[in-house]
């Protein structure tokens, strides 16, 4: 009989030592729980929700669909897995999806959109990251067989690469009416839709009048360590379940991870003012610089500087060598993205160093 | 600003609150931690895995490479995520993979095999679920455009559909040779492996000889909450990573949910013997059983009922009733599987109600 | 500027002298046009077909359309790709489609079906390649995410391995009412399906009332060069067009080719019974031979000859130094296809041939 | 016995009287065989190109090969078909396809290149359709799973899209050595190839040395009805035959279609001068008109002009009237196609349409 834990194991970490004691601004998805947090994690009943089990997997379903107005949830492992199911649900191979060309869902998600789902992008420009009811409608493809039948628009609110800009209402329901004429499904990636909520004062029930799906995440500003759930119709989220069986996102005592988004529904949806106030004095200290060329309009919690006499990687290894991590955003631009871990005091000794660049 | 937690949510559990304390012999994924799997799991380091930061998952997948002897793993959700990652890294469009006709990758994945990884399943029979180096050589297509390339092997070991039977070192190496002869790639689905390794007394290490990727499940018999590993050569794994990016099976802090399956690798794999003995012991109490026409060998944890004078959902429906869950299996059958929440006083009660039946 | 035809071309043929002059029995595609096909050919009126501007494609598409009650046909390169479309529009990715193990769309059509449409194949035995209504029933999925989600049945009539075998009207009309019952669509691959109607005296309208779709086949017995045409309800084919479009199967002037289709409408489809009549005196000589376990039953073009003392190969081999051309038909089998080019003359030399092995 | 041709067919002609009348410079797939090229066909030598066995079609890929500086060619359907399978064969899912966001692979196939290989397209700028080798180093992703892996370059020479705009050799060298230094293959989307060849002079060897793989299009000014040839190494072609197979692009007695191309090769090359020059009429023509903004410089038969005072449809509607047929090229533009149907006296007639327009 084989005895536990042998052959003896090789064991080490990856991470360096040094790392740990960053100031780490690349994402809000680094977050660790809080003590309460991990505390209501570790006490979650759960069961296997593969059988539809799990209390804590089937309460955050429930939660989040009540919160933003739909009728149902699914729990997925991440973001992209969310808003690559709503893809393949909404389409059939051949179809046209319709986002902007800057779109998390084309530009970050692996190559998924097209991979999962046999759709072609139109890609559509947009300041900020943002897209326009005409832009979209301008866009849609007569009825022809040389051309995608385009079946699916995809919104990104906050917009990542737009500096986590956001849509207004009269633009989204504008965006909506046009959908709604043209038989064009509407889903939105809502990464960052807790952070567009906090900043606008948008209320989320209208977000589920407007939108198809819905996939909102709880491991980026929120602070869970893992989840995002995909909202629709009951119908819908029945064949996301099926969707989510073949892409291998059916887990079993997943009631771990969730009970972490709920208590990051329940406690860290205001908190993100803060998040969005450094982000804003961190963009004031930016603008000044000798080497930043434009510091994107900041809305919530992401600052992207365009640079001018640095390249991003220079910059990034001065940074690092200071103590402050953040990425290379294309080829002129580097991002920093404000989160819960990230304190007044490390936002001061940020600030600091960045005059001193 | 938006209030934390509002609008007011609606929760509940949908789990009866009978449910909770039946005898639950479905699967060997219903277990959930022990306490002290819980307090390895809440004090575990973590950090981004999606950057490579989370010191637990890496432990994880460096300790289960090293205990089969293999180049690299892979954190997955799934044991279903890990064999369609596999599945794809192995082949392209219209190759053939050659597996039994009641393989886990076809029957129980959703298609996934075919929605992933555009591939023709090639479905051969065996007794117990079993393949053998013969069998396959015969089905190897030949080199015509009418057939689909024959690319890759996936055996299941243990075997669901078998009754959790076993493979032997022999055959294993049989058909090892027979891949290599013919270039086919090879595959284990482990979602049971350390259940066969208790069984058979076979050396870990020989399965990273034979297969060139193993998936190994730690949310069965393991015990842990949710994750599986995928292992394969470096070059493999960095391909492998990439394909879970796109079917969205990147996490964040998943080192909680690693700290668990690290926890039963120590832990966890001895006991398996405990589960093998209540599996036999609840297949003699079946064997005489008047609506038993038959019960396959029991090798491991899985009890696999043919029944004669009752159907499935009259049985279950009695066994439900009597305070004992299981599942149908197929037209004529149903299965029990032992685990670590099956105590020895469970066993008993169940006998108990089986001899009542 | 560039000579035409320069650079000096090189130029031969890759088929030997010899080959002409054999006894092609390898299939019924091996017809070549009669001098009156030949001249409905070049005399068709042609035209754009992508801008459906063909008058020989358009004739042709109606006519058939409404030979067999359908609304609309569209015309396909090749069999393979007139079921592919239909695969397609009939199903979307993870959808599972019930047909015989050896249908021709699971086995010979490049693993087609699998990554055109991205489904499941659910293969079912049944004598002489034939379902039952029965048999399919059983096989549809409970609604369980595990499964796919059966959604179309493929039938072909006649069946290839199966000897030729034809439907029974009864059998067709039961299969009929499950796929009603059942939500299941229901597609016919009619690659001889001209030889059923002859063998049968089946009404070739009943044919548009029991399928969704059919295709059907100009290129084999009928004696035409090239092409098939897809029949379903206007507002499939329309969608067919698109999926035609992707898979590179619309031409331009097409029209030689459906002329050749249009001809074989007209006259060739009575004479099929000279080739039913033909296989049956095939079979006839065959059937006495030591070599011979077992000829299937001849209903149509098609004559299965199970061998026993010889292989296929080696069995080819000396009919092919005899002059005869045959194929081998699986491990242990070979296959003559009687067709418009193979006459009462060379059927005496066959047999002659056959007698003396 | 099933009566010939009953029961009883309707026929009719689609197409009206009128059109058959009108100048159609829609484009150059609308021309019509020419006697001697209809006589060619007649006389062809045929087989059953699903065994290899038509000399025509092997005759065509081997001088189309030759003619290029290939190893092999592959007959299809349409262009379209050769450049999806070109895609395919040099593409795995998840891939990323860098092309001109006017591609004629990306905007006109369908969404074919998506839904056939599951690849991401990378969509560039460039003047007049074309792309130039730094344009394409820079675009080239960064190894991180994140994004698709850059595998394949598609060219298109002439482009459609750029008014029929061409390469240089210069600028074909230069991308090629960006393709060999980032281990990306390169593909060329010919579907005008000879018309780049006759208007600049350059050696077609030349492009058997720079390419991968070549689609050329004989249904277009080669004035053959239907066919391209995919041009590759004997691996490649190899690989291509497969992916035809399951697409549905094998055909049987293609040598009818394959004898007009060979025709084509020999007589119709040089003569696409004739059909260049009376585009430079015709644009001349535009260029002075009112309603005309820009007529894109003319180097081989396409002309687009861009509208300033009319809408593509209202002068479409107008030049029908007067008996001239041409298309809308996206929101702001009209295309016209010269070709080997288009005389020098409909070429006057055009122009004094134009003039009174």
């Amino acid at each position: 009989m084989l005895a536990d834990g042998l052959p003896k194991l090789i064991s080490f970490s990856r991470m360096s030592a040094n790392q740990k004691k960053m100031i780490d601004l690349r994402s809000d998805t680094v977050t660790k729980p809080t003590p309460p947090m991990l505390e209501a994690m570790m006490s979650a009943p759960v069961g296997d929700d593969v059988f539809g089990d799990d209390p804590s997997v089937n309460q955050l379903q429930d939660d989040v669909a009540a919160y933003f107005g739909m009728e149902e949830g699914l729990f997925c492992p991440s973001g992209t897995m969310a808003n690559q199911i709503a893809i393949r649900m909404h389409t059939r191979p051949q179809d046209e999806v319709i986002c902007h060309e800057n779109a998390h869902v084309y530009l970050y998600e692996g190559g998924g959109m097209m991979s999962n789902s046999l759709v072609s992008p139109k890609l559509l420009p947009g300041d900020y990251g943002l897209l326009s009811a005409a832009a979209i409608a301008e866009s849609i493809n007569p009825d022809d067989i040389h051309f995608p039948k385009s079946r699916l628009v995809c919104l990104e609110n906050t917009m990542n690469k737009g500096g986590g800009s956001t849509y207004s209402l009269e633009t989204l329901q504008a965006i909506h009416k046009t959908c709604v004429e043209n038989a064009l499904a509407l889903h939105l990636d809502g990464a960052r839709l807790f952070n567009a909520l906090v900043a606008t004062g948008q209320d989320p029930k209208m977000y589920g009048q407007l939108f198809d799906s819905i996939s909102v995440c709880f491991s980026k500003g929120m602070g869970a360590p893992v989840g995002s759930v995909l909202l629709g119709s009951s119908t819908q989220i029945a064949e996301a379940k099926r969707i989510r069986k073949a892409l291998g996102g059916g887990m079993r005592q997943a009631g771990y991870l969730a009970a972490a988004c709920s208590y990051a529904l329940q406690h860290h949806v205001a908190r993100l003012a803060e998040d969005h106030a450094r982000a804003q004095q961190l963009a004031e200290a930016l603008s000044g610089k000798s080497f930043v060329k434009e510091v994107l309009p900041v809305q919530t919690n992401i600052v992207i500087a365009r640079l001018v006499s640095k390249t991003p990687n220079e910059l990034l290894k001065e940074l690092e060598a200071a103590g402050v991590l953040a990425v290379s955003f294309g080829k002129d631009a580097i991002r920093f993205v404000t989160h819960l871990d990230f304190s007044a005091e490390q936002l001061e000794q940020t600030v600091s160093i960045i005059n001193k660049l």
